[in-house]
């Protein structure tokens, strides 16, 4: 991976943005391949949207602090674009603008993504996400399944030992409610408590007083962000049971924990009350993978957004997802699958000991392509000992020399670059060898 | 694919661009393994880079009608920003900033690019490329290893019947050197016959004398361009025979002659001194190839651009590569295989006979998934009828369907969909028939 570079640099590239060379490319191949496989094992189709949206769509319902983060511009025919934040609000203007998509719509997406962010947030200007969601149905199930898949994607990834943090929207809405804080205040606190992580209970207190909240609501919502698993339960049952929308969340809760077993999340479940999820579209369940052993946090998060279709003039439509964060998941495992994966694609490169022979090793080249083996051949022109140093090091493992003498009898020398062995064979040894 | 909506819906997509639902994507998906593959067999890596270019990348080669069509913004830095508009503007710039390449550096980038071009063109403002280009080589048999892969890409998407037209532009060159025309006169000379296919004789005839050529000149140029084949070899040599470049560009196009048998071209190349490719930055031959029989025109074209990477502070470097133009493929080959690949991926639904036994279906469901089986599980607690009809409209082939009975004696019915057959099995037969 090649580092952002300095914004000085006049012919660099943009603060917080990367160039993947094949070596890094390699290892991003690997996780499309292993994810995508994954995704397609459990029912869910491949989409593709454009980078591309209108400004009304990206507005309409991230929230102040992402529409900040937004690319934004003016296109000639002055009507104004951004680049899309996220892969969730476009899946929802797809399904708004195609009403008779066949529901449940399980799809898939792995893109990129584009946010302002600061840089010494750590974060990258633009991203990489690979997103689940299932459209369509209001239940439980739908969760479990997108929740599942993404951890199996991450076990395909050689990843292990996972925490799933889950919460519900709606027994957050249920207790802010419960202390008479309404309207934008309300999004306020959400926006607070999910700083909750970064910040410590300190900075969310700060903020919390910044908008006039007194010091009981402040510490009693402090309070309710540190109950976990069955504790939280009794407690939110205790406290907002009166709260419908809150005992609707209870339920909701209670049901994920009951289909855990089924989906194969048994032990991994756990129920965390100081889980929010920075976007404002979310309406129920809110999930969160986390890597217990490296010290990478999250790899994954998601929620419900049964509202969001409707927002963009669709049918009223139920829906839910999760998004793995390839970035993250790219810095944690790319060491080790370069050191797994050395040599090249390429199988053969195919030399010439002068120019005299350099179209018969051409021709040979192609011959072995249209038999299915990766092969390069010399177009540099250069001497044979050059050839093999280039070969080298490529890690590209076998190199066929072509000479007019072996030419004349049918056959070449095969030069195994690992064992540093050479034999002199004919064509179709060649193939035997490679396939 | 869903075409562009007209931008007065409030919630559409922007203008020239689309959104792909999964039968689109499944068609996409077959052009980029394929496409993919035969790179890779050819020695080319994969390589990518932001969306995203400072301005001063983006202007500094593209010349003006392209950088009309740049989307150019400013970020919250006040830095001025823009979406590529193709793929070797930034590969040039990757090759400037990291000068340790090991050369002949053979990428290939399939990705997007974006040029805002007016609705009536018929192109599309987000667009998908497949380039491949050769770094480090001067040789004619770079140029030929790009066309030649280029060609077998095509191929592999089951297209036939090719015409690959190559000219030179230094021979160009030449020929507007002999009349006399120099500085931005040149440039414009260029662009005016880039648009012969699109404007006609009399349309480049009007450009030309818009800046001032007379008609002596005007007739000369467009003399020029009607050369074909061996023809044109002779007249240029007559012609321009004192020009020093025209001359170079003449042995450049023998040399190309010379060495299409070898890279499999033999009857294909076409010497037409009416092909300039629009883009500034090509120094040496370019090529265009055409599909014969679809109404489809070009498919693929590029060129040498061996001064594009000094141009980005690196050290001199010759480089030439070809691109495919994705849309224009995509909608060439998309009925096709969307007829031949009506069957879903996902290989079997398991289905539960009613809500005592769903959990249990979505338990075996993920054993087959572990297994190796794509499968879906019924997420929306629907009746065993509306499963079945789901399966069906998904073109899913099988249904498993779980009941109290059949899971006390460790069975299932088995439904093949196409066959409308249902027959009793146990686990391991459900296994051996996906397999």
């Amino acid at each position: 991976m090649v580092e952002g570079r300095r914004s000085s640099l006049k012919f660099g590239k943009p603060r917080g943005t990367k160039d993947f060379l094949p070596e890094d490319m390699r290892v991003r191949r690997f996780i499309f391949d292993r994810v995508r496989k994954v995704f397609e094992q459990h029912g869910f189709e491949e989409m593709d949207t454009p980078a591309l949206e209108l400004w009304e769509v990206l507005s309409a319902k991230g929230g102040e602090d992402v529409e900040r983060q937004i690319y934004k511009f003016q296109d000639k025919g002055d009507r104004w674009l951004g680049l899309r934040f996220d892969l969730t609000v476009p899946l929802a203007r797809v399904v708004a603008n195609n009403p008779d998509l066949v529901k449940p719509f399980r799809r898939y997406m792995i893109s990129k993504a584009w946010r302002y962010e600061e840089p010494q947030s750590g974060r990258f200007r633009e991203f990489l996400q690979a997103d689940i969601d299932i459209v369509g149905s209001a239940r439980m199930e739908a969760d479990m399944d997108c929740v599942s898949t993404a951890v199996d994607a991450l076990k395909a990834l050689k990843l292990n030992d996972f925490e799933v943090r889950i919460n519900n929207r709606k027994i957050l809405e249920g207790m802010i409610d419960n202390l008479g804080i309404v309207g934008q205040n309300a999004t306020k606190v959400f926006r607070a408590l999910d700083k909750l992580d970064k910040v410590g209970e300190e900075g969310v207190r700060k903020e919390l007083s910044g908008f006039g909240l007194n010091e009981d609501k402040r510490e009693r919502i402090l309070n309710f962000t540190r109950y976990r698993g069955e504790e939280a339960l009794g407690y939110a049952e205790r406290e907002f049971g009166s709260s419908k929308v809150a005992l609707k969340g209870l339920e909701e809760l209670e049901r994920l924990d009951e289909l855990s077993d089924a989906f194969g999340l048994g032990n991994l479940l756990n129920i965390d009350f100081s889980l929010v999820r920075g976007l404002d579209y979310y309406t129920g369940p809110v999930f969160e993978v986390k890597a217990k052993t490296a010290q990478i946090g999250s790899v994954a998060g998601g929620g419900r957004y049964d509202s969001l279709i409707e927002k963009f003039g669709g049918v009223s439509t139920p829906a839910t997802g999760i998004s793995l964060g390839i970035e993250r998941l790219y810095e944690v495992i790319s060491d080790k699958i370069k050191a797994e994966n050395k040599t090249s694609l390429t199988q053969v490169f195919v030399a010439n000991v002068n120019e005299e022979v350099a179209l018969d090793a051409i021709k040979i080249g192609r011959e072995l392509v249209d038999r299915g083996i990766f092969t390069e051949v010399d177009i540099m022109g250069r001497k044979l000992v050059r050839q093999l140093e280039y070969a080298n090091n490529k890690g590209i493992p076998y190199v066929l020399i072509v000479g007019p003498e072996e030419l004349k009898i049918g056959k070449f020398k095969l030069k195994d670059m690992r064992a540093k062995k050479e034999t002199l064979v004919d064509f179709e040894s060649v193939i035997r060898t490679m396939l």
